[in-house]
């Protein structure tokens, strides 16, 4: 059978049985969530990895060594802060086609240890090696956090609110700007390849999240708003309604719809590699995380909806009415073959 | 500059300069051992990674996927006992291919499935994705160790007798086997090509050597022995004398040196992928060490040769003379390019 008759979370759950042979008590989430997490003491250590490999996940000559390199380790930090835990080593794994010069690879290390400073994260090294065609990295990074502060998907319970740390679609946008190259000022565009390119990062806010105890659930947006507020109503049994005219967006996506045609919407809903947190939180406390996160980061929080009883995720337009959130956002637009977008009703 | 005009370990001091930018008090070991060693409370968190790559470890169709999947986890498990430490948690990054059939992971998985649970290791996921071309496996583990057991490359002192854990170059003649196909009894055939495809794990006697207080340097034999005791002498700051006459050999490997002329000594002290552990131990503790070891694991320890004083990395012959031990062997026959090759004098 091919992997893709099969599709990607088949296929996880097929290899998962036998795979927690150890001792049981040592892992208090395995497979499943943004990150594992293992008792470690008093706290929690948190792992996550990713794997890039050229040609899948970037094409050399449409992203810059030092962009790979940050955007390597951010997806990575993304994935430890939706845990609700301070990232601390990262271990770099990478497999280097003869075709990658010295001072390629100088700049993609730049790239990670730039983004490793300003995070407090130490590089440990890893493997490095040859590879035959593809460039592929891989990195693995562990994290920190309090046992009781652990963010899952499984927490949201109805009437939390649910908030997102930025604007949604910009990454879609960037891609946008890429591939289509449109007439659009200077700044927009920039902003727009700046935030697919270099995602911005909420360890802060993953933190203040996690330590105030209203916070339930939490979640990075990597696969796009439709699809990870999925996970984490599957996750928590719980159903969604997402307020359209909460939804953040930028001036610059709402710049390239208008120069594209671009369905905003869309973009907001299943454009993936925001990289944002998404979080469930308890509603009276909204007000007091949102000043907080201001205080300490200068950035927002965005309410965008509700956690409700049920399994449904819908999504209340600027009109009223209320639609099926789609994984294709709502307009039922057919989506690029993927394994979940059979989930989409 | 290209990566081959480097090398790879100028290559790694190159990049290692502004890689630790966390907090310092956290890494114990960084860059430049089996694995890295943070601080984990009481005891130390030991985190390893190896990346392994189509074409350049491994070509599909001489390795069955059950091999491949066992070894992946292998050569990882193989690093944190190089440590002293107790393996735990595996993460599983995989980039596949669309020739690769669900059939063949099944078959990769249940190689590491049965290698994790009969080792105590949870697999705890990671991340599965396509390739255009090569099949990547990037395997990251986590262990544990007390603090004051942790046995680095650079502990050695002169006076300590150089332990391995078990015959050399079995791999590089299951190696020979495969590419030669030498004219060999089956059971001799089988057991180099085990020793390639499945090697021999050393757990116990990795917590017996650290848990001693005995063992001050260990490594595993991943390159070969000329090679990796010259990074323990290195890193310790030591030479050593090794004993031609104790190196030990299996039967299988004699026969097939006598069967197609190879130099068994060569294979002995250049070939890679042994995967057995090499110790250096206090003079006077071996014969327990060696006792503890056969009583609770059936196998032995071997008495190779001596740390001592100074810089230089020595074979003692048969016939008694005396002579450089190099990246090569012994008889100075050309190594296939390879950065470290240079260092042989």
């Amino acid at each position: 059978m091919k992997l893709t008759e099969l599709g990607e979370f088949a296929f996880i759950d097929r290899i998962t049985p036998g795979c927690q042979a150890g001792d049981p008590r040592r892992v208090i989430r395995g497979i499943g969530d943004d990150a594992a997490v293992i008792e470690a003491g008093d706290g929690a250590l948190v792992v996550t990895t990713d794997l890039l490999v050229e040609r899948v996940h970037f094409l050399r000559g449409t992203i810059s060594f030092r962009q790979l390199g940050y955007k390597a380790l951010a997806v990575n930090l993304s994935d430890i802060a939706a845990m609700g835990a301070v990232p601390q080593e990262a271990f770099i794994s990478i497999a280097i086609p003869p075709t990658v010069s010295v001072e390629e690879l100088d700049d993609l290390y730049d790239g990670m240890k730039d983004l490793a400073a300003a995070t407090g994260v130490n590089l440990l090294g890893g493997d490095t090696t040859g590879s035959k065609a593809d460039l592929c990295i891989n990195v693995a990074v562990t994290g920190s956090v309090p046992r009781d502060q652990v963010l899952y998907r499984s927490g949201a319970r109805p009437g939390d609110r649910i908030v997102v740390t930025g604007t949604l679609g910009d990454s879609a946008g960037g891609l946008t700007v890429l591939l289509e190259r449109p007439a659009l000022p200077d700044d927009a565009a920039q902003a727009l390849l700046d935030a697919h390119y270099l995602p911005e990062l909420y360890l802060t806010e993953a933190r203040i999240l996690a330590a105030s105890g209203a916070a339930h659930a939490a979640i990075d947006l990597s696969d796009g708003l439709a699809s990870d507020l999925r996970h984490v109503c599957r996750g928590s049994g719980v159903g969604a309604i997402v307020d359209e005219r909460s939804l953040p967006l930028s001036d610059a996506l709402r710049l390239l719809c208008a120069a594209t045609g671009h369905d905003i919407l869309r973009l907001a809903l299943a454009g993936g590699e925001d990289y944002r947190l998404l979080a469930t939180v308890d509603a009276i406390r909204v007000e007091e995380l949102r000043a907080e996160v201001a205080v300490r980061t200068g950035r927002s929080l965005f309410d965008i909806g509700e956690i409700v009883p049920g399994d449904s995720l819908e999504l209340r337009r600027a009109d009223g009415t209320i639609g099926a959130l789609t994984m294709s956002g709502f307009d039922h637009f057919p989506v690029p073959a993927r394994p979940s977008a059979a989930e989409a009703p």
